[in-house]
């Protein structure tokens, strides 16, 4: 048995299959007969001392975090700042990590928690402390750089197809008489990527969704309004998929630019209601609108048995990469081939991946910037693919146990920073 | 074979398994060896001589429909007035059934589905001419009476007791940093049936969802508050069910109640943002909303195979009671048993069925109103018992096909009506 403890965490907005990659990291440190901690609400639990012994998990516990949604020990929106800002919370964490004995730390999450990360093995070397850093990638909004893709998007990305598709057959059958625009609001406030993923939903300027708006295209209020009206025209009905992300051409989010109204207060609704009301006010259309919001995050229901395998693998060569020593690197899926998909899961330095964000490429859009492009479905098609669904109880609804554990008693005063 | 048509049609808003029960219907005739027609979007298409014989449907792609969500040849929202002041219309449709030799019409749908087959059937009788109606009832709302429940209604309360709980799960992974109170908007303007389904999700009173607002209750803004704030002191964060047709003591609905802006602009969103809105301005909490729209209603991939088996057997039923001549009548559910849950199908006279609405009884809220009691768990329960999922493709997509036939050549002169 390796000397040591091995610390898990998890942060930012939690996925369909986070905890899949958590049971991954588990099953993997047992293999290596390594004791892994779990810190509650990501790298704050590391910092408040707030600690689990997954120890005690049941193997069956560990299994069935693979089939559970959510963050099983919580996570959180917490950022460090630069070393220099905040040295004294990256010392404290090294003092933590110290009287728990902890050599490796596994940070599951998005830029920020890369970027913490990185720091954090920082301070540790100039501390003295041996310390090994691992990211282990995690986000529905696939803007991450270091990784093809991110283990969560390819769940949300079937979410959100599936979901056009079912509710554009619905609105075909109604829209003689009642909603002729149905507008689909999705994640991404500055990347595309589950905007573009609806587009698998159907092929064609014909199929729904008929109109896809990006965050990485300005937002063009007459040329929107004139295809919305050309596609009811000519189909009958119209469906629209936005971003929530998408802006003004002076940079100004949409969904911020009704502002406030004459008593102060910020308008209610996101962009989807406000495109929609648009289309009502100025086509004098019937319109209806969704905005899903932590629906399309949370729905292990319907997980890709590709995204799923993905989340696994990660959290399964994270371990093997701590324990290997390599330090500040991120478990990144790399693509070897779109067709047949193949691909691995290789150590990209962190370095370089911290607080980048990779948008939707230009080649991904169609040419009029309203739909995607074949090399969007090539790259898109394959994580979706697979059905992983949880077992149901005979209740109907589907077995999402959360494990309970007591926290590890403190071996530090209580932190106040 | 007997002679005469049938004629089948779906009126209202769609479901995830309407064509289900059109499925059925099919099957059922062809079974009988009766020539079954398909009005195009509902009765407009029997008005307009819009039919389809459902003959040149393949047995395949009449199978299919059983898993296909949405209206496979339209529907409409169109109700037709007393027979003294729509007359002509009435008249219309029997000239059409009498053009098409249709002796038989089965409306699939809702309240005003099943008052317009009563009326038809009354000025068929009038006219001499031989006609059985049949209602078959469908509808998310679970509104209609003469009928236990509503096929439709149970697989989208397992889609709403599904999402409530995934989203739940992600709420409390993210409340210590991130979101508290979470406002999920469920369909039910008159009726809060979907909103205690959301109550399945959880039990207990810390357990999501930790309030549930019903169009049964007349909505308390302070009592609101005060519960919000009391379950987020406790259990950290609250999730909120609330009916879109929520409404203030003095009738007006809470989601409209905001009005217009001073620009005479109605206000965007329902009320699910709008009780975000009011917990993050009293309560200074952040907070999160999703409307899921139209999705409830068309998750196909998230169906109750109760509801399913339902929606087949009301299918199987009509026609069997249509043939029977047992004209006026519901094939509506009577349940036998809560526990095991038994129910058959029974003929139900329309007289007394049409323009009722069935509104959550009071024994089904708890005391304080804000949940569901033991007896709606009773009822509840076994209708979002079982998954039946769709195939899906190799593109990870569910094969939803769309049949496709020719419009039947017309008998009559074009309808201007």
């Amino acid at each position: 048995m390796p000397k040591g403890r091995l610390l898990y965490a998890q942060s930012g907005g939690v996925t369909a299959v986070i905890n899949a990659t958590a049971s991954a990291v588990l099953a993997s440190a047992r293999r290596h007969r390594v004791h892994a901690l779990w810190a509650r609400n990501g790298i704050l639990g590391a910092l408040r001392e707030e600690l689990y012994d997954t120890r005690k998990l049941s193997p069956a516990a560990v299994k069935a975090l693979a089939h559970t949604p959510g963050g099983a020990f919580g996570s959180c929106r917490f950022k460090l700042k630069s070393i220099e800002q905040d040295r004294a919370r990256y010392e404290r964490l090294i003092d933590v990590f110290r009287a728990h004995d902890i050599r490796w730390f596994l940070y599951n999450g998005g830029n920020d928690s890369a970027d913490t990360a990185l720091k954090l093995s920082k301070v540790a070397g100039e501390m003295g402390y041996p310390l090994t850093c691992v990211g282990v990638p995690k986000t529905v909004d696939n803007d991450l750089v270091g990784t093809d893709c991110c283990p969560g998007f390819g769940s949300a990305a079937k979410y959100t197809a599936v979901s056009v598709a079912e509710a554009a057959l619905d609105i075909a059958a109604m829209a003689d008489t009642s909603t002729r625009v149905f507008v689909y609001e999705v994640m991404g406030r500055h990347a595309g990527w589950l905007a573009a993923a609806a587009g698998l939903a159907g092929e064609g300027e014909d199929e729904a969704p008929h109109l896809i708006l990006f965050p990485e295209r300005a937002f063009d209020e007459a040329a929107f309004l004139a295809r919305v009206d050309a596609v009811v025209k000519r189909v009958g009905h119209c469906v629209v998929v936005v971003s929530e992300g998408i802006r003004h051409p002076d940079g100004r989010f949409v969904a911020e630019a009704g502002g406030k109204d004459d008593f102060g207060h910020t308008r209610l609704g996101g962009v989807g209601p406000l495109l929609a009301q648009l289309c009502k006010e100025k086509l004098g259309l019937k319109v209806h609108w969704t905005v899903p919001d932590y629906l399309q995050r949370s729905a292990r229901h319907l997980a890709s048995k590709t995204d799923l395998a993905q989340a696994m693998a990660v959290g399964k060569a994270a371990v093997e990469l701590a324990l290997a020593g390599q330090n500040g690197v991120l478990a990144g899926i790399r693509r070897l081939s779109d067709s047949p998909y193949r691909w691995k899961v290789v150590a990209q330095p962190l370095e370089g991946i911290a607080n980048q964000e990779k948008t939707v490429p230009d080649e991904f859009l169609r040419a009029d910037g309203f739909g995607i492009s074949a090399a969007a479905r090539r790259y898109l098609a394959p994580l979706i693919r697979g059905e992983a669904p949880p077992p149901y109880g005979k209740d109907g609804l589907p077995l999402y146990p959360r494990p309970r554990l007591p926290l590890l008693p403190r071996k530090l005063p209580e932190w106040t920073g």
